[in-house]
């Protein structure tokens, strides 16, 4: 069968220099372990909780720092981008271009990405919304195909669905329905563990300490058979400007990785 | 306390006859009844499943129908947005600004549409997102604030809550969790009996009948003390080119709105 | 079309005095707004998450209390049981029979309590489990009316379904779904703003407050079509043995009840 | 490390060539893999949906089929109970008695279990409720405790966690806070794939296919670190006389013990 593949990076990109440090890190471990990897890293937060909150360096410094990312390193390039104006911009450098889950059913947004995208040779990365069925994703992958007059070039994420208030589940179950679409199906087990909103219970402590769920989530949707993971570090999550509660530390990368190998070698 | 207030239309613009039967008609029974009336039609359904799906006459056509409903019948006018580039416009027509529940956090569309709205003396019709926890909507309301200095023009809407696959609840909790903020809340009736997605169980079967909910949750949400409500109605929903499984026939409006109106009274 | 009725009452029996008390003033109000009324209490607290909490004063000591009560206020009573074993001398004082929730399924528990009650005249009070679907009650009431040949004598009761971890939801749209079936359905307001379990992220301080929830779904179900209600009082909720987070104050009482009978009038 | 420990057989016992069938089988199996196994059946099935479904061979015939399985392939017995009075008879063959999710806050049945047992020198095997946070079986495992003076005998089961209507969940995180707790924790992945009730929209349809499920749901589990496994099988699933459409058949238990087997190493 085919390798694990892996899109790991930045939650958000920051400066041209923690992006070196994490690709160069995490190209080194998937290299070393035989797994196919690509840098992923955010230009825009488009969608903070707060007005407040830091977005990151927007289109074009952003793209101009994974350009640079891409030919240092030799690496293939995931980002998302948020309107449909930027998807000729993001597909000249990215080669999976994904799409945010709040963002999935905006027509105008995917038949621009999936046709820019798909005239450079790219792949899209479709994550399903926090409030859509496994089988719906049908729609997703429809939608993209018929933009494309039939040309498939989706990769499909899990990262995790609504359940009940201020917290997600990861269904095993939906990573196999997926697939039964015909498509790879990845686990983002970074999002997965987010405690979405701030419980006001709690005056927001209720977000912390779920990074310790990333391993597990990851693990287990491997071993429930997805065929790629998406996972977000930072070299000191305390101090990521974005997410951090739910990003792994850099130097957890290794461990992790060697185990999901394991696993996905386990169940083969 | 203040009278029941009534946003209710048409899901989607199809033609201006369409609207105006519609307009009249409901105008006529809130006169009637003493409710303050609302008409409410969107000019594009940008985020419609498939491809295929009509998706409305656009914002050129459809606000020059929204324009010519306004001034005939002398009422105020709701629709809604998808681009930041469409707030100037639409504000300029519309009374009420109304920001889908899947673009709720796109801090760009937000503030952009918050600030055309305000400075022509509007409001917004916020709907809380189906994976959104009734609190955290202080998140949407605070953007909005921050973005204009201060000023509160946020009105909330209730349409659901992700509850498993392919169903929706509305905990009639969250509407006083709500008002907590100092907003006032509508029930978006018509939405909050969809059952999103089609069950592939079903062949999409499923999707029918759930109409007859519409009335069940306008009356338990007004007697559990909603501001407003947020209804779609249709001469002939089974004819309607979107959403018709949810859409009430118009000849029910009066009743319902009856019912509604003795239920605001019975609790005060 | 018939009054809406209420099962009202303590949570549990905590002496006769107490009884005496509350079963006085709620006949007195619902006597002069024209409601059917039962009185309600239960003799054992079963399933107590802690062995230390209090449980009541047992069947023996609880159905003399009982007793007392119907005689002294002529009123119909309500109780639940936990064994089959109980079926019998439970039946013979009460009026109306509890099953509850989580025993809701125990075949030998139903069928017994089903023919000691039916072959006194009384009635079946079946709650609906907080993870069963309001159309899977059809189970519970087909078994029921098997167990007896054919007679039908089951109340359904709504109290709230599982959503998501510590926390209930009320489908409103579930009461309609099983009155499909032909037999009353109440809504349990107590029970259904319970918050279940003790959230350690709160060292359970998320369950108070909830109390205020009691008239909110109360009022919402009768406004959805409930065709009688089953509350808990206590004059001093904060010295109950059991469930005071939940319970509303006796003083209360008149006031929800009347604007319980005028929704329920609005909504004819 | 631990072995993983493999508690496996039959949903419920039909007659005593069926249960030699399985245990020889699943016997030589775990041997072979040096997994420790324990042989589980239960003799009946209290809270069948329908009056009319097979049970089981009740508490007397089944204790003894139990007995002649344990003497014939010398493994511990595991099977579950539903009244107090059952607790010591079920203790005396029994190594590890199982109390069902629904019953599991019933404080008489839960005292008298662990007494029953713990004075054997057995194990509790105590499922989590589909309607409980994995938090709160911290109240389950202190009951048993403060009942035992101290004792600790208790292992948690995951089956699954309500989801909306007729659905079930696993979240994997929880077995981790499970485990935090200071007890092991299996996964029962029979159960968990069970579609609970019966959708009327599907006139039952909806159980079929799950089946399916169990391999992915243990295999997760495993490498999201459950302690044992609790499997369910039957030469011919479809002739089970109870849960067909969620039990493996027996032949594929090889293949699925020996992958649980490699991921857990492949895990540690």
């Amino acid at each position: 069968g085919q390798p694990l593949f892996v899109i790991a990076g930045l939650n958000v990109l920051e400066d041209l220099e923690l992006a070196r440090v994490t690709a160069r890190r995490l190209k080194g471990i998937c290299r070393d372990l035989g797994l196919p990897y690509v840098f992923k890293a955010s230009f825009d937060k488009a969608n903070r909780s707060s007005i407040h909150s830091y977005r990151g360096p927007g289109l074009e410094k952003g793209l101009e720092i994974l350009k640079e990312i891409k030919a240092e390193f030799d690496v293939p390039i995931c980002t998302d981008l948020h309107e449909a104006s930027q998807a000729e911009p993001v597909a000249e450098i990215a080669d999976i271009v994904q799409i945010p889950a709040f963002l999935g059913r905006q027509t105008d947004l995917v038949v621009a990405t999936a046709r820019a995208t798909h005239s450079r040779g790219g792949l899209l990365h479709q994550k399903k919304s926090q409030n859509m069925a496994p089988w719906d994703t049908k729609q997703m992958v429809d939608k993209v195909r018929e933009a494309l007059g039939g040309a498939q070039i989706s990769i499909l994420c899990e990262r995790g669905t609504t359940f009940g208030y201020n917290n997600l589940v990861v269904d095993m179950l939906g990573i196999g329905e997926m697939q039964k679409l015909g498509v790879p199906v990845t686990i983002d087990a970074t999002h997965a563990v987010q405690l979405p909103g701030a419980d006001p219970r709690t005056q927001g402590a209720s977000t912390g300490g779920r990074r310790e769920g990333v391993p597990t989530i990851a693990m287990a949707a491997v071993a429930a058979g997805a065929d790629g993971v998406f996972l977000e570090f930072h070299p000191n999550p305390d101090e990521a400007l974005c997410d951090g509660p739910s990003t792994l530390p850099l130097d957890r990368a290794e461990g992790l990785l060697r185990s999901l190998k394991a696993i996905h070698t386990a169940r083969s």
